[in-house]
């Protein structure tokens, strides 16, 4: 077959994988056999600090770990597919005829929204304020040093000085985040991602999380990384609403038994939607941008009612980020902040239509050095999963880094003597260093700023206000720098690094322009920073729709949209050749099983019967309690769902007629309310659980090891008819992969039964079964991923 | 039942209507028994021109007409699933080896979106070009009469002059919409959303269409009607990519034999989704609002690179027609026209947050007026498909409309005397009327200048530059005039009469405002403006979030983001309260099935089995040419799709197993191409049947009746099975609504097949079905509507 040539197939050591052994989100078939050593317990509390799945590592899965062609079993994905069974069914025609609740519940979830963009808006504007001090108090202390007493005193002393403060604020987010909460390193965003798409990740919406996360990345900023707040407000908003759509935090043991009808998966993701999207709002005062962001990343199937309140959260937010830093900036109702970076007024500085083969160029630069830039980032990455395990590590190297950001700034200033003229306007920063009264360094002004400032410059700034030197030191330092940055144990987003590179060498580019074509009268390099900034970040993320828009609403100006959009595809496209988005490395470096927007391509041939899962642990539909609980408790196969059949002693075949699907999570609350009866198979069972026993147990549903059934229970059974979801979405084995894939993703699915001519259960189809088929390097091969247990 | 309660039951006089009666897209069931009498044959001729579906239709039929309680079962669904049948397998492991195709057909796919966007581009240049030389020569030949003889000779030449153009004009473009292409009339975004909805509009999408569209709405905007080319554009833009993504013309029987790998309902309506987002960009140069309007309308499932490929095109159609006005407007590459209406720039109009309340006061209004205007124009619509339904008595009332809209812009300039010295920038279309030399008469400046001029100057004209009187007037006269004209035979956009009307009130409250609050600093009405602009268009269209991000893109101001967003969502809620949104009032006046964005409330308890069509016509898997003959020939029941089975004499079951379906176009080729074999039931038919073959017949398919299959032939049997879509989707018959909806638009089905737990065919769901469950007026109830034959 012609897949099968294509097909890498990867062999390793000791390990036996087996491509097709996971049903329900966890690993049906065999286990991974490893040789446990003395060292298992020591390494699990190491190892469950630097990955997203949290669970015991072995020093064999370590091993594993860093390479981008394993998917997790450890990863879980959430229920959006609504359980239809007899209990909802009977809710609904309450429901029915109580037309006020229906309203009640529309209006809880408008209210909820606006919470969310208030709330996210907040935090932004307190982690920006709070950074504004501390930069402030730090400029405050050193350049007293440096700029009065720089003749009469060693140049040791600012220099000690500045270096202690960095490297001080550092460690605080360092240990922060190594200590209190890793999930919150990062920039937040593929965690996000994965979050909207379907999957679940340890401790990612809760509020410790954010804690650690606006914390850290106040002192992370703060202490002059390489670093944006931008990456960092999205995984905010998500928290945020995660936390208000439940209504009660399980961290602080706080319930205000408010919105108990929004606990369940589906709710609440469509809340973490909106939540990032008033992220992406409040950061870059891009509210269409935020919206497009969440549709990219979690759309299943374009929800109206929701489109509209995740828009109105980012609306909220804006407005509201723009009320309290214009009211900060005392000057209030101006509302010239709509978001926490600005890339100032694009106004008059037109572009020409013969300049787009320029931009373009430059789209191919920005694609070689994303590439370059995400190479490198990986091979760091994998790096420090393989060997910068220990916590300690984590926290000595984001020492090291602020103190070699520090110190490579502090030479820059030194020895660039780039001296410019203090211009009518303020300079925030203004240094002296050893320029002439009057004037100020502008290599300092470049360090010194914060990024967010240092990007306006770059773009705003008059065409002679930086020298080559200036800005080729700038790129190569910051490029760096933030490459290295980018994976430490700190909060960090990686836009603003990005914009910053690509404004340097755009501007570069912008005057070397200039130089070889004087008469062509492409005098402003601010445009070119521009479009420097946004070739690097399309190079660095390959973002997408949602990129383009949340730049062009930054950029405030519609006719850059087409160059802006235009050298994104190109970034994009010459990137693609190399590499991945480093969002993408970084989730597949956790070997997350991530759904892509479309099918691979080439899959056609693929049918259902190669795809899925057998043999199915099935229950009938009267079943006795023992058997469930051998089921729910056994250790090599943690199933999540169940396809309930009729006993299968009719036809002598070996399969039993699908009648619907049961969830572990059902089964553990039947058991725990004892919903059974104490006479054999009898279907007589008048239990009393409703919707909500069920809803109020979400999201942590008690371990089976924890229920206590007596011998004479387990000898009961329990009719699971009225508990199943009556009727699944099921496909016949002869579906093609392509197929299946639309189905899973356009409804957002969990589990899909596959049936025979008959329908008979014959297969399951879980999200990993179908995250192992990947398009290859190129773009038009076909790779399959191995499955780890 | 609590459903059956909420229902309104509606019996009609001697109609039979029969709910549960179609499957595949046309009616199954009963026909409607009418009785036909003498004037059927005449009225067939006249009613067809005037009702999207074209089919001949009988007096009772033009009774039924005209109530919205009705879904026609002569609108066809387009076939969004892709027939995986082995031929397409077949196709695909060839492609598969020959990765240079999937490269060749990807390009085709970007270079056919780029040509959709650069061709919509040159058609808004061309309408706007030739409207401002029409309109440029009226008023040179009416102003020569009325300024400089004004006191000479009498007010009526100029007068009967006007009114001879105007009328002239508009004949021209109800000349060519009456008796050309009537489907022309309109904005046409109905036609647009529906097809985008996945039903077939016949003729929407033709050549000729577009000519009688282009040409209409240049006279009839010259002609001085209150109607906007915005509306058009988009229709325009959808036609045109509708032809290029196919490669030929059958209006023009030219086939360039490109772009053959896209002639599938699929692919097609991809591209027209790039061609409408074109044709927004172009109108209002807003890109993003252009694919979000796309995505809305059509989404099924956010698909990432046909969404890239839809915003290329829309961000090529805003600059290519950006450039070309620039070139018209002598001041190439200034790139000031990104579209054809342009608000202007509301840089330093800041608002305050205590103006919210202000503003959402006003979209309550706007909700008001909204509403009554469907309301009227409601009643107007049903007036005219009951008693104006000749063609005569179309042009009679478009030339008596011009006659009236003529007459009342020059009452109100010859009554009103509104004169304002000539400002220092020029006015275009300066009117002295009655005034003193050196001023002008506002009046007539809002009367006689293009819609679009009139916007900016009520946007921004200085707070002094109209009396109330004047605002008053026009906003009555407007208001009235653009509602008996939506709806005529003429091509006419709806958002600039709406626009206009709002801002007209919207400035008076703005005057109001001052008057009542002096102290406020809320000077400018130009504000209240476009407040009330947005107000109105919220209140008449309803549209939704694409229309909130195209009002941004046009105000060019994204702190205007809030106020809008809360202005259209109150108007909508306020209009919603009485009606629906004016386009969807149009289509249900056309009875088409068409599917909204979610499934509607209080349907969890409604099954599959009560939804389905049943008992369905199936196939067996090698089936008797005559028998497919039979099927394919009935009269009363035109089925589109049969469920494909095994024949059913094993179990004495009355239902046979699901195998596959098969589409009535696949037949049709099946026995044109002869793919049988003599010898009865037998399955050795080696045909050489190939899925080019099916696609060059795309979109027109031979009807069963060309057909000559003799005698003999009927007595041979064929091999359905490599022919038939092999897996489709399927849902048990204890699916709820919801659930069967939720499948059905996303992943953009024709055909569902019910199968019991034996997967025996026991019903079909098409998408008149599910259209049939609509919410009713308030919001939270439940109507059914019938559907006729």
């Amino acid at each position: 077959m012609a897949l099968n040539e294509k097909t890498h197939l990867l062999e390793s050591g000791r390990t036996t994988y087996n491509g097709s052994s996971s049903q329900s989100d966890v690993g049906y078939g065999n286990s991974l056999q490893v040789e446990h050593n003395e060292n298992v317990a020591a390494n699990d509390v190491r190892m469950r600090r630097t990955t997203w799945d949290r669970s015991p590592k072995s020093p064999e899965e370590v091993q594993q770990m860093g390479t981008m062609k394993l998917l997790s079993s450890k990863f879980e994905s959430l229920d959006y597919d609504i359980v239809e069974n007899s209990l909802y069914f009977k809710e609904q025609k309450q429901v029915g005829s109580k037309t006020s609740m229906i309203r009640r519940i529309q209006t809880a979830r408008w209210f909820v929204m606006l919470l969310i963009g208030v709330i996210t808006a907040c935090i932004a504007a307190f982690i920006d304020v709070m950074i504004d001090k501390l930069a402030g108090a730090k400029y405050a202390l050193v350049s007293k040093y440096i700029d009065h007493d720089l003749e009469s005193t060693s140049i040791l002393i600012p220099f000690l000085l500045w270096l202690a403060v960095d490297v001080g604020f550092v460690s605080i987010a360092a240990i922060l985040v190594t200590f209190v909460e890793p999930v919150a390193a990062g920039s937040g965003i593929p965690q996000i991602k994965c979050y909207l798409n379907g999957v679940k990740i340890p401790h990612v919406v809760r509020i410790k999380t954010l804690f650690t996360k606006v914390i850290g990345v106040i002192f992370g900023m703060s202490g002059g990384l390489a670093i944006g707040k931008e990456g960092p407000m999205i995984h905010s908003g998500a928290v945020v609403a995660a936390g208000i759509s439940q209504g009660r935090s399980t961290s602080f043991k706080f319930d205000c038994k408010l919105f108990q009808y929004f606990r369940s998966d589906h709710e609440k993701r469509d809340f973490v939607s909106g939540g990032a999207a008033a992220g992406v709002s409040a950061a870059f005062g891009a509210p269409v941008g935020g919206v497009l962001f969440s549709l990219e990343e979690g759309a299943s199937f374009w929800n109206q009612s929701l489109t509209w309140r995740i828009f109105f959260a980012s609306m909220v937010s804006t407005f509201t980020l723009n009320v309290l830093l214009s009211y900060y900036h005392n000057d209030p109702w101006s509302l010239s902040s709509p978001g926490l970076v600005n890339f100032g007024q694009f106004e008059g500085k037109d572009y020409y239509g013969y300049e787009i083969p320029i931009f373009i160029a430059m789209a191919v630069i920005g694609g070689l050095l994303g590439a370059l830039f995400n190479t490198v980032n990986y091979r760091l990455s994998v790096f420090r999963i393989k060997y910068l395990y220990k916590r300690w590590m984590h926290l000595v190297e984001a020492m090291l880094v602020a103190s070699v950001t520090a110190t490579l700034a502090f030479l820059a200033i030194y020895n660039i003597q780039d001296c410019r003229s203090l211009p009518q306007e303020e300079v925030k920063y203004p240094l002296q260093m050893f320029c002439a009264d009057g004037e100020y360094s502008a290599t300092a002004s470049l360090f010194f700023s914060t990024p967010e400032a240092s990007i306006k410059n770059l773009f705003h700034d008059p065409p002679d206000a930086y020298s080559v030197k200036t800005l080729l030191v700038f790129f190569i330092v910051y490029f760096l720098l933030s490459c290295w940055t980018y994976g430490l144990n700190i909060p960090s987003g990686l836009f603003i690094p990005c914009i910053l590179t690509g404004a340097a060498w755009g501007r570069l580019f912008g005057i070397l322009i200039n130089t070889v074509l004087p008469d062509a009268q492409l005098s402003d390099p601010g445009k070119y920073a521009l479009i420097g900034a946004a070739a690097h970040l399309g190079g660095v993320l390959r973002m997408t729709i949602s990129l383009t828009v949340i730049l062009i609403e930054a950029t405030g100006n519609i006719t850059y949209g087409l160059p802006l959009m235009l050298v994104l595809v190109f970034a994009k496209w010459i990137g693609d050749i190399f590499n991945e988005g480093l969002y993408d490395i970084h989730i597949q470096l956790q070997s997350v099983p991530i759904l892509p927007w479309e099918p691979p391509q080439l899959t056609a041939n693929i049918h259902a019967r190669e795809v899925m899962n057998q043999p199915v642990v099935t229950l009938n539909t009267i079943e006795n309690v023992g058997r469930i609980i051998d089921v729910l408790s056994c250790k090599e196969s943690k199933h999540n769902g169940f396809p309930v059949v009729d006993p299968h002693d009719q036809n002598g075949s070996t399969f039993g007629t699908f009648r619907g699907l049961i969830l572990r999570d059902q089964l553990l609350i039947i058991l725990k309310h004892k919903a059974y009866s104490t006479f054999p198979l009898s279907d007589a069972s008048d239990h009393k659980l409703r919707t909500k026993d069920f809803q109020n147990s979400y999201p942590r549903f008690p371990d089976i090891s924890t229920l206590n059934i007596t011998h004479l229970e387990q000898q009961s059974s329990v009719d699971l008819r009225p508990f199943m979801n009556q009727a699944p979405y099921s496909v016949s084995e002869d579906a093609s992969l392509p197929r299946i894939f639309r189905l899973f993703r356009a409804v957002g699915l969990r589990h899909l039964v596959v049936v025979n001519d008959c329908n008979e259960v014959v297969g399951i189809v879980t999200r990993k079964d179908l995250a192992r088929f990947r398009v290859s390097g190129h773009g038009v091969g076909l790779e399959q991923l191995f499955i780890s247990t």
